[in-house]
């Protein structure tokens, strides 16, 4: 059971997700020794902020200091003391009980069920790509990974009105782009096209797509970078200096856009979740999440 | 003897200069097999626009095709069919006579030395900088290399009047940029503070520049990459995620606002010239520009 500090509120979890960077953390990345789970949905049991308790919330996992530069200038999720739930310093969420700052908690929408409310975070970081980069409706896009995130990052820049690409190894996750309208890209059909685009993303989660992102992004383009993996790669500078290339590292984004926008139905990720387990099969959720045609397993928490 | 094209002017070299990619690519990067030397001034012998005949001039070393898209976009320097000057496809200026394409050609200032005129594309490279990232009077900035390219740079960024350090390993060479007022790190410096900063330039030329600059960016701060050498180095990306850092790669700039600065007294690259040697030397300038102490040596042609 999580003890709460004192700005702490205390979630009995419903829901939680599980994404690759938790695979990647079992890997060796980050180095965090923990609980896990950095995705849910839960119920305020315990809060210094009395209202909040019974609120249905999801919760912003960067915890800042509160008083440096960062934290002051609305960066928490820069702060350099930071934690950051089940991957840095601070137990994650796939347990009966977590805490979080109540600065931290956001309520959910009441006709937003828990399935869809488990992908405010991964959506939020989808989303924090246009709090970066300004991708207007005609430009070309490139998405390079059919996981989780990269489906994810489609939706969101889908509302752009972008002329938006998903690049794909596996037909079994492409088609759910597909299934949206959206126009998807195989390996062959790359070596056919000989096209350039002014906004790539990297969201393969594997070292191979960095090379390919740079040779795809156009002089003056931008590649976003959202992989994080354990492992280096080996990487020659010269081509971002002679095509002159933006490159963005992406990571969290805010809820209340991810909330809001499930909310209006603009983005539903459902279509996302491959099998929802109960807690007492958490050990198979991750196995299954390891295995290459699994998107989202969720885990029901025990009521 | 070069032979023009239609479109492009004879061009009597009356200076040029050495820069570290001519070195880079004596080394192998680019592949290139011709004249070397992309920095120079000289006199319109032969031109298709007659009143070019008898200018001083200094020349745009990125010749575009003029129909692709990007030509069309006012982005000759990165047209995909360009040649550039003693860089690709194209022999350079490191020779009694160049060509170059009349377009290209920008007249010297009456009063702007030869000396000084011949640093007007590694300045104009410097000043690119500024039209790439917007760098604030208040930001802290550092810039990684105290070679011909990083004091130029400093010599440029010092004009916002932003916060400025040079971190370079020559004390003779740092030791210009501390005659300007501007100020010097160390090595030794850079262990004891843990400053991180705003905007760093990474402009060592040197694969260890990378690394050491992504360390000193602060979180969603700019690194911009200026250093090109042949061969790769062990990147590993998750820094730039976690951090959400900006990279952006740097190269040629625009050749008006360096003679204009140069001719307002603004920047003035003179004490960056370690020599001046005749032609007929010119093998002795390539050696003394791999020296550890050189930084611009400029070779002088017979009148």
């Amino acid at each position: 059971m999580p003890e709460p500090r004192p700005d702490e509120a205390l979630i009995k979890v419903r829901m939680a997700g599980i994404c690759n960077t938790d695979i990647e953390i079992s890997r060796g990345y980050m180095n965090f020794r923990g609980v896990l789970g950095h995705e849910f949905v839960g119920i305020v049991e315990h809060s210094p902020d009395p209202p909040q308790i019974g609120t249905r919330v999801v919760g912003e996992i960067n915890a800042g200091c509160g008083e440096c530069s960062f934290c002051r200038a609305g960066m928490e999720r820069h702060c350099p003391c930071r934690t950051v739930l089940g991957i840095l310093g601070r137990d994650g969420a796939l347990a009966e009980y977590v805490s979080l700052p109540v600065k931290n908690l956001v309520a959910v929408p009441d006709f937003l069920p828990d399935e869809k409310a488990t992908f405010t975070e991964p959506l939020a970081a989808a989303l924090e790509i246009l709090e970066q980069v300004k991708i207007e409706p005609a430009d070309r896009v490139l998405v390079i990974g059919d996981g989780k995130l990269g489906l994810l990052i489609c939706m969101a820049l889908q509302l752009t009105g972008c002329d938006l690409r998903l690049l794909g190894k596996h037909p079994e996750k492409t088609q759910f782009f597909k299934r949206l309208g959206g126009a998807v890209l195989s390996f062959d059909d790359l070596e056919e096209q000989h096209q350039r685009y002014d906004v790539v993303v990297e969201a393969s989660g594997h070292p191979s797509g960095w090379n390919l992102a740079v040779k795809l992004v156009r002089p003056r383009g931008t590649l976003v970078l959202k992989s994080t993996y354990h492992g280096s790669l080996d990487f020659n500078p010269a081509p971002l200096v002679i095509d002159e290339i933006t490159v963005q590292g992406s990571r969290c984004g805010r809820f209340e856009p991810a909330l809001r926008l499930m909310d209006l139905g603009l983005i539903d990720p459902t279509p996302l979740i491959t099998e929802i387990l109960p807690f007492s099969r958490v050990e198979e959720a991750f196995d299954k999440t390891r295995s290459r045609d699994a998107l989202k397993i969720l885990v029901r928490m025990p009521s």
